[in-house]
Order: C-alpha cells, then structure tokens, then sequence
C-alpha cells in the first residue's frame, strides 16, 4: 500500500491509502522523488472543482507536475527502464491522433484517452506513480528531480512560448506576473539572451522574489503608468517582446502596448479576457500577439538538453518543500500566494 | 491653372482652381489617370475632420490613391521620366529615418516631411499631381491606371497583411467585412492559392457583389452563427486563416473564433476595438494575431510585377466611374456605401 | 498461407509462401491493396543490395509504399479497428525517441526498433502486412488505395520539401528531375497555387507525360542552356522556387543558377554530390538551399486532408498496375524508367 | 586641398592632393576620423585589380569603411546636419530601384548609380569624405568612430548574416576562419546569447586573438578532424548553427558536415566553391544554407542601436591605428594578415 493525496475541494487535502499499482503494456512504476503545485491547481481544483465532464478532476491522486525514478517496467517499453531518472509530461494522450503525433498530447483529440495526470489519472502526490512510457522525459544527472517537477508543466510551457516569439540579445522583455511562471520566464529569457528583463507584480513578495533571484532586472508594481515607464526603461522604444504571465486584462493590455514597432506578445496566463483597440495597439505598428498552451514531449526534450547546458536549475524557485504527510500544507501555503513554488518531496529530495 | 477637389468636412465637396504645381529636385508632376475613394476619406475627412494636428486633413487637394502619367521630371530624378505610368504610393516620408529606409513611409517618423496625399499634401483629385519620385511605383502597360489606383492603397495594405500571414492552396480563407478591402482580400487570395474563400457582411449589395465578382466561394449574413457556420463549412475544422476587414468588434472576434488550431489571423480594418478570451480563444488553439498596416514601396513593387502575372485587375472591383466635375457625386455615392469602388477618372481611363 | 515478393539483387524479383502474420500487442494486420515502387527500391535493392548492415536490405518481403485495409487489430489499439483504410508511414521507428516524438520516424535514432517496411521489416508486396498501428494514416473514402500509396513515400516527401519553401501564388517553380517524386512535385505545387511550374529532364518520355498531365507548364530537355531558358521563361528574373528531384550534380546547380534573388532551393533527390560557387550562386543573390527528408506522421495526415480538399488522386500518376503474381514484371518495367508509377495492386484496385 | 590614398595595384599605395570636394544636393562633407581595411581591398585592389567594368576599383580614394563627422550639408538634406556623427554605408546606390528601397543598395540594380564608396567613388582615405544622405547612419555618442568604421562593412555583414539563421541561447556556433569577419562573428554570438562559441582558423596568430579576445570558448586548428573535434565538444551533436568566413571549400564542408541536425549554416566568406553530398551532408538531417550579402541601411541601424544597448565596441578587433600619412604601411601589414583589424584614423581616434 502507498499514501496519495487527494483534492475534494473546499480548500482541503485528504490522504488516503492505496495499493500500489502495477506497470502494464507500455507502462512504468515510478517512485516518486518530488511533485510540484502549479496555480491551476488551485484554482480549478483546490478550492472548488472548476473543470466539468472529462476536463474536470476525477477524484484522482492530485499533482500534474510529477519527476521520479523508475521501479518498474510493465512489457513493452522500448526506451526507459528501471533506475531511469524521469520527468512525466503531465497529460497522457492517445499517442495516436494527429495532436499526439506532433508531440502536443496536452490538446488529445481523444476523448477515451486524453487524461491529465492528477485531474483525470493518478498524479505525482503520492509515494508511487504509474506513467505510460511516451510521457516520460529523461532526467539527466546534473539535474535534480525538483528541478524535473519545474520542467514538466511551467518551464515547459514558458520554453514553448518564448520559442514561439523568439527571444535573443536583440530584445528586452516585459513579463507581466511573476508568480512561478513569471518566475521562469526571466529565468529562461535570461539564458536565451534577453538583453533586458522587467517584471511587473502587484504582490511584494513576488517582486521581492523576482530581485533577489535576479530573474528581473527591473520590477514595476502594477499601475496605470506601466506603458509609460516601460517606455522609459527601454530609450523610449518599448519592449522587442512581451510574454504575459499574468491572465489579467489590463495587464494584458499593458503587455500589448509596451510592446515596440514590429513587436511580438505571447499570451501564457489563463483564464479572463482581453480588451484593447486594434488600430493603435498592433496594427500601426505591426504588432504579432501569440496564443501557446504548454508545450510537446519532443520540445520539453530539447529544454532539458538546454538546462544542462545552461546549468539552469527550475528549482531555484522552489522556496518551500513538504514531505507527502504535510502536502495538506502545501497546499494551504501555496493557496495563500506568500511564496514562490512549492513542492512535495521524498527520499533525497527532502 | 488645373482644378482639384477639396473636402471641406458637412459631407460636401468643393472644386477650386489652382495653380499647376512645377516639380523641384526629386519631384515629378503627374498628370492624373484615376484617383479611386478609400473608406478612410469618407470615415475620417468628408463627414467632418476627425484627424487633429499633423494627423489631420490639411485643406489639401483629395484623394490618397492617385495614378497617372509623367508629364514633367524636376532635377536629380534617377529612375522615372516623362510618360511613364506610374502609381502614387500613398504617403510621403522622408525617406531617411529609419521606416522610410524600410519602405514603410506609412509610419515615417519625421514629422517634419510625413505627409500624406490627400491629407498632408495635395492629393489625386486634381488634373495634375505633384509627387516625390521615391513615391512611385512603375505602372506595367499591362495594367489600367485604375488597376493602378487601387494598389496604391487597399490592395498594397491587403497584400502586406497576407504575406504577413501566408496564403496558399493549404488554406480556407475567412474574411470579415466585403468593402472594397474585404473584396481586394478575396481577389488576391484566389490569386495566391486559397482553396476556399468565406466572405461575411451586413449589407446586401456587398453579398451580392462579392458573389457575382466570384470572390468568395461562400457569403455569409453576419450573425450569432458565423463561427458554427464556418466551421460547418470547413469540415468542422474552421478556416486555416482569417482577415478581418470589417474594424467591427463582433466579427473580429468572428475571425479569431472561425479559425482553425495552429491557424493565423491578421486585423487589417482601421478603428474600433477588439475584445476576447485568450484560453478558449487563442491559446489552446496556438493561435496567432497579426497587426498589419499599409505596405512598403517594394513589396507593392512585387504587388504589381504579381498582377500581371496573374493577370488580375483590380480595377474589376470599381463599380463608378466620375469625371473631376463629378468628384462630389462620386464622394456622396461612396458615403452611401451602396456601390464597390468609386473612382474619379480622366481621359482614356473615363 | 500468403504469397510475398522478395528481391534478392541482381534485378530479380521472387514470389515466396510464408504465413499470414497474426497481430501482436498496438499492431494491425493490413490486407494489401495497391503497393508502388519507389526509384530507391530500384536503385539499392533490386539491381544489387546496396545498402549495409542495419541500413540495409533484410531480405524480406519487398515494398514500402504500402496501402490496404485492416483486418485484424491486436491488443492495445486506440484509433484504428478492423475495416479502416490506412497507409502505413514506410519506416516504423522506436515511436519513443526524439525523432519519433517530432513525427519524424525516418531519422528514428533507436537502431534496435528503426525498420523501414520492405527494408528491414516485411513490406507491401505480399497479400496480407503487419503494420503498427502507430504507423497508419487514416485514407478517407475520398481516396482510392492507389492514392493512399503514392501518399507513403513519395507524396509525403514532396510535400514536407516544399512546406519548407513555401509555395504560393507568387510562386514560379522549377522542378529538375521528372519521374515520379519530380511529377508529384508538379502536382502538389499545382494545387498550392504556384503561378508557373517548369520542369527539367533528360527523357523524352518523362517529359512528354509531365506535359500530358499537365503538370509542368513548360518542360525543357536537359543542357547547357538550362539556367538561360528558365530566366527567359520568367521575364528574366529566375523562378522563386527550386525543387531537385534528380540527384544529379549538373540539375541541383541549374536549380541552385536559375533561382532569382531571395529565393528558396530544397533538394529531395537522394545521392550524388553538388558543387556550385557561394558568391554568384547563392551569397550575393541572398539565396537558401534547403535539406528535406520524408515527413512527419503528422504533416503526411495534413497531405491527406489537402488531397481530398483538392480532389487530387495521387494514383494518376501510376501509369501500369501488376497483380502479386507479376511482381517482377512490375520490376523490371520500373528499372527500364519508360513508365510513370508502377503499383502491384489487389482485389478492387487491380 | 585634402591627402587621398589610391591603390594603383601591384600591392602598392599613393598619396595624393585632391581638392576638397563641396556638397550638393542632398549631399554632406565628413571629416574622417577612421577608415578600416577590409580584406576584400586587399584581394581584390590592392594586389591587382580584380573586378572588371562597374564592378571594379576606378581609381577612386580607397577605403569603404569610412566614419567621420558632418562639416556640411548641402541643399535637401532632410535627417543629418553639421556636427553629427555618422557611419558610412558603403555603397551608394541610386535609393529608388527594388533593391535599394529594402534597403539593400548593394544589390543596386541601377548601373548608372551604384557606386560603392573606395571603388568607383572617392572613399575614406582622405581628410575628408563626400557622401549622399541617404548612406549615413547615425552613430551614438556611446561608440567610438573606429566603431563605427567597423560596423559601415563586416559587422554589418555579420550580423546580417546571424539574423537570417537566428542566434540565441539555444545554440552552439561554429565560426570558420577567424580573420575580421570570423571575429566580428564571435563578437556578436556571445551579445546575441550564444552558449558554445567554437572557432576554426589555420593562421596561429588569429586563434591566439580569437583566443585573446574571449570571442571563442573553443579554438581548434584546420584540419581533417575538425567535424569529429566539434562532434565531442557538442556532446557528440554538433553545433546548431554555423557561419563561413573562410571562403574555404573546405571549411565550408566542414561548417555544414558539423552541423546539428535540424540546423543552418550561413556563408559569409567571399570567393572560392564548394562541393558536397546532399543526402548524408544536408538531406537526411534536415540541415539549411543560407547565402548572406552585407546588409540593408536599417538593419545596419538596428545593430548601432543594439551595440550601445550591448555596450559592445568593435573597435577592439582593431589592433594597429595609422595616421593617413601612413596608409601604406597600413595596406602594407592588412596584406600580411599578422593582424587583426587595420585602422587609418584621424584627429582624436588616433
């Protein structure tokens, strides 16, 4: 039997006892090492189920963003076996459609097989986890396995997007919101090139954090007079790129218009809306706004191969770590927002 | 002495005699050919003067898209001389800051020298234009001057939106809004490739019209259903491309709806806002918004060497034709919006 | 009991009876219906083998431009069942590996799972196919098998070339080298709206079927004069875009010379070597030379959208069909390259 | 009257007293402040004259990488006045053909008017230099003159160059040859974010600038194991991006055979051939070649602005000054490559 934790709303972790599952065809055992909380956890599950029908939590272990060790191989498995060190990409699709072909199993076409793991499937809160081996991302050995837990879901969905926009010296960047996604936005940015980096927060820890980390290098508090001193910061010019991390609308909008001639804005933070005028905002100065939704299993490979060789480590931003009895806490300190991520881990990770 | 027609705002136009211009260094005078209406004179100089300061309708001669033949060559001219046909590119920069030395003098920094014909400096509704040589665009013999006319301003600004965007037989085409720019739109996408083209208006006689130019494989009555609509048209997928051409909230969003993952949309209509939800709307299709204003003076070159080649005519798309006399018949006719492109012309092209 | 074709080199071809296969674990079992010969199975299997090793030709059942109709699905299936029509993707990779997870199984890097169908693992040329269900594209009723064949291999590889390129409207391309990948070439560019589509070969009858289907609109015989007609054909200026489909030295540099300034080059043709002069041939002309290799699963899944969208049959290009029997009569005509495609088909498209 | 260096040939230069030339229209008077040697001077002037008709040197003031400071304007000028500091593009095209309007007036079309400065028209070894507006780019009071030299040819070249393949963080570079160009290239890798820069040069005193300078982190000698060399500093993958500026058939296999797959090489280098094997050497890796021509006005622009931004000064390539009195031993020693960049300067630049 293992522990998982469980979600059922209301604000509240329960921990329950379960067997441990067995690999079958394609399938891997993984010990788990270390399982981070992402926002959406909280906000569409924690507090209250948000997600209806199959997009919804299934009262499942809880955790999508999960890097542990291979136990156990089930028949068929072509690439990874026991002792493998591995991140799992946090939604198994069907493999088969055209999405999962192109390595972007997050938006499965396959409504019998597309299952998150922690909303529709076991997550990473839990002392074992059961993986289909092509959700597996390797680990390599200069990594840790809380830096793994940081790749699965937020590293890689802010790798995907600044890909998308292109980011080198060339530019400056502005991020708006700089919880953890905001968080390894600068951190990436930074190892691209980015020649300048400027933060936008309403909450001072986040902005404290974002100095003291040296992922910003300048911070603004949210205000009315964002655009302005964006500008001011950058000759007069604005940002080359913007990436929101934010999901709020005006900071969005503030996202769009800091935003220099020619310049691209990628939108990551979800949820709300976005109101701005065309004219002015984009089309007299040949603006490009991108939507990017997490990442493909292929592209969360080659950040990997990067952080190594940027000697890049995501859990630099893991300020709090709990073992699996305290993920109760976790949950309440991340809820609260007064940190930066948070993680549950085990054995040496602890 | 020549006349011209000046818009003294009350919806009313004026003709005046004046004086005909003599070309200084690096100018040519042009003796007009046609001179077609944009919706922006009708929107922002006929009604009233909307525009204020160096922005604004300065009492000049009308008409922002002017052709015609060279009839005198100052000094220092190095590419054009007498009798050759040549197209008016719309604004006048310096030709030295940095956008000019891009090709786009629509966004010329200088205000100092930025003016705009028609609007800054006197335009093509006159019997003589006075124009800068760096402005003009060769006018093949196998193309009208009023094929010429209509490069100078909406088919130039359509062409740079779907280059932007990219337009081949891959794509379903949606374009919102079937004024003359929606339908300039539907004429260069047949051209480049599409392999479906929606149109979507309000106005009847725009419907009818894109149908009987077959520009659009579809029309659709604007509506609560245009995105259920499309999709239903493109096999459920929507459309791999959308132009919006309509500066209409409602069908912006349209646009961004209708259109497919992974697919592109490029707002080219002037005004108005634009309001949206990115999760549902851009970022979990990985969608892309592009702003696209006007053109540069080599890409409406490569415009006009392409027309030719497909033997297209833009001219198709003028429904009116006036002599000068009639330039106010011709602006009230525009402001009704009951016709496809108006045009004031002369001699052989009347 | 089923028959199989095998080539054991020296231009022979040999019927065998082996056992029908029986589908294991994500596999499927294929009735074949039309299965063509690629110029690679030709060149190194059937004079002499010429590949090596894990490269190389395994001695089985030849073909790997496979086409049928499943009859059989073994456990752990998730998108076929039995009675789909498919085409098998001709290399089954590892499906885990980076390669894989991009689509892109010809490049698989795991040399204990990489098997090209009719290479390394039993191909089309036999009555019934073992296949991995991962390797199936869908073929909508729109298509015929024959269709679904000429998608496996060639039309697949074109279209992954010319994606890379970009074709379009504003597009003349050359195409050197006419057999069969060169005519889908002309055929696919066709239908992604290219404005002029010339072709380049050395054999009266290759260039007389380019011209009977309509694939090139002007088709020049081989020689010296090569760069000078195409310019003349293009008002001087080159084409936009080069295709080598000839892996001949002398037609990749015609190719490379008879490109216009910022144009674009892909090589698909395989072998040989090419020698040009950086400075006039692509430096001062701003020119690129693109590598392309096969497809993706993915991208080969949009060719088939497109093919029904465009109601183009790729088997229009097979000019003679064989029945298993006469497998080495279908050889031996595809050696004597006096023929367009050459297909061994069954039951309804024999 | 002013001191002008000509370049007769037969590796000699000459002195002469030219009257100092006036301004016309649209025309400005720089004093010198420093004029670097390219080695295209050197292979194509000075040894012999090696271009023929309008391409060749007309017996004009050498130097065509000139910047100075405006004494005087004459009539039209529209941006630049007296005092201002300006770079020299180095070829004064006629400002209207195609080419010229994208800002490439190297590529001039308009043989009555394209006339690069130090080869058909007096350029910038001389008290002072004649110079159309439309070639000036202004230089910021943050760089030097001898930057500003530097930037008017190769690092404009260069960058140019990097911008077509895109250099970021994601990628380890390869630079073959490390003469100015090799060097400006690794200058601009390491601003643009590029984690691994490797350099190749076969002349010792170079790889020891190169080496010096902090421009490469690896420098390896030319030889037939450099593909293999660069493979195991690359974790066995090769670089994902390359640039030639060796003009070396060789090296130049060497730049794409040690390229990642998936990745782009770019040639810089002037003259010479190359050969190689499409399948193994570009094809089955997916690999791209880009040609690459100096650069356009405005993208010459965006460099100055972003080597303020970087705080990088090329002038530290420069590694011997002298006064114009001395201009043939400055020939003199550039011939003998036992340098790095050779600057003849003036007033307080030298």
């Amino acid at each position: 039997m293992m522990k998982g934790a469980y979600l059922p709303g209301n604000s509240t972790t329960v921990l329950r006892e379960v067997p441990v599952p067995e690999p079958g065809q394609g399938e891997v055992l993984l010990r788990m090492k270390a399982s981070t909380i992402c926002g959406s956890d909280i906000r569409c599950i924690y507090h209250e189920h948000l997600g209806k029908g199959p997009e919804g939590y299934q009262d499942v272990i809880a955790g999508h963003e999960p890097c542990g060790q291979i136990v156990k191989t089930g028949p068929g498995c072509r690439r990874f076996t026991a002792r493998d060190r591995v991140i799992v990409y946090h939604i198994s699709g069907c493999g088969v459609c055209n999405d999962c072909r192109r390595g972007y199993m997050i938006s499965c076409t396959s409504t019998g097989y597309r299952r998150a793991y922690g909303w529709q499937r076991d997550g990473g809160m839990a002392d074992f986890l059961l993986a289909e081996e092509k959700d597996l991302i390797h680990l390599p050995d200069d990594l840790t396995y809380a830096d793994g837990a940081q790749v699965a879901c937020g590293f890689g969905t802010v790798y995907e997007g600044l890909e998308k926009i292109g980011i080198n010296g060339n530019h400056a960047v502005l991020i708006t919101g700089l919880g953890p996604v905001g968080l390894a936005t600068g951190a990436l940015c930074r190892k691209l090139g980015a020649s300048l980096i400027i933060g936008i927060d309403i909450v001072p820890e986040r902005m404290q954090l974002a100095r003291d980390l040296g992922l910003c290098d300048e911070v603004l508090a949210s205000g009315p007079s964002n655009v302005e001193d964006v500008r001011r910061l950058t000759g007069g010019r604005g940002v080359e790129r913007a990436v929101d991390c934010s999901a709020n609308d005006a900071a969005r909008a503030t996202a769009i218009r800091a935003t220099r001639k020619w310049g691209r804005i990628v939108f990551l933070g979800e949820g709300g809306r976005v109101e701005f005028n065309p004219s002015p905002d984009i089309i007299h100065d040949q603006k490009t706004i991108y939507g990017s939704w997490v990442t493909s299993t292929w592209l969360m490979e080659e950040l990997v191969e990067r952080l190594v060789r940027w000697n890049l480590h995501p859990a630099d931003l893991v300020t709090h770590r709990f073992a699996l009895d305290r993920a109760a806490d976790a949950y309440t300190l991340m809820a609260s927002g007064k940190c930066g991520k948070v993680a549950v881990c085990f054995d040496e990770e602890l």
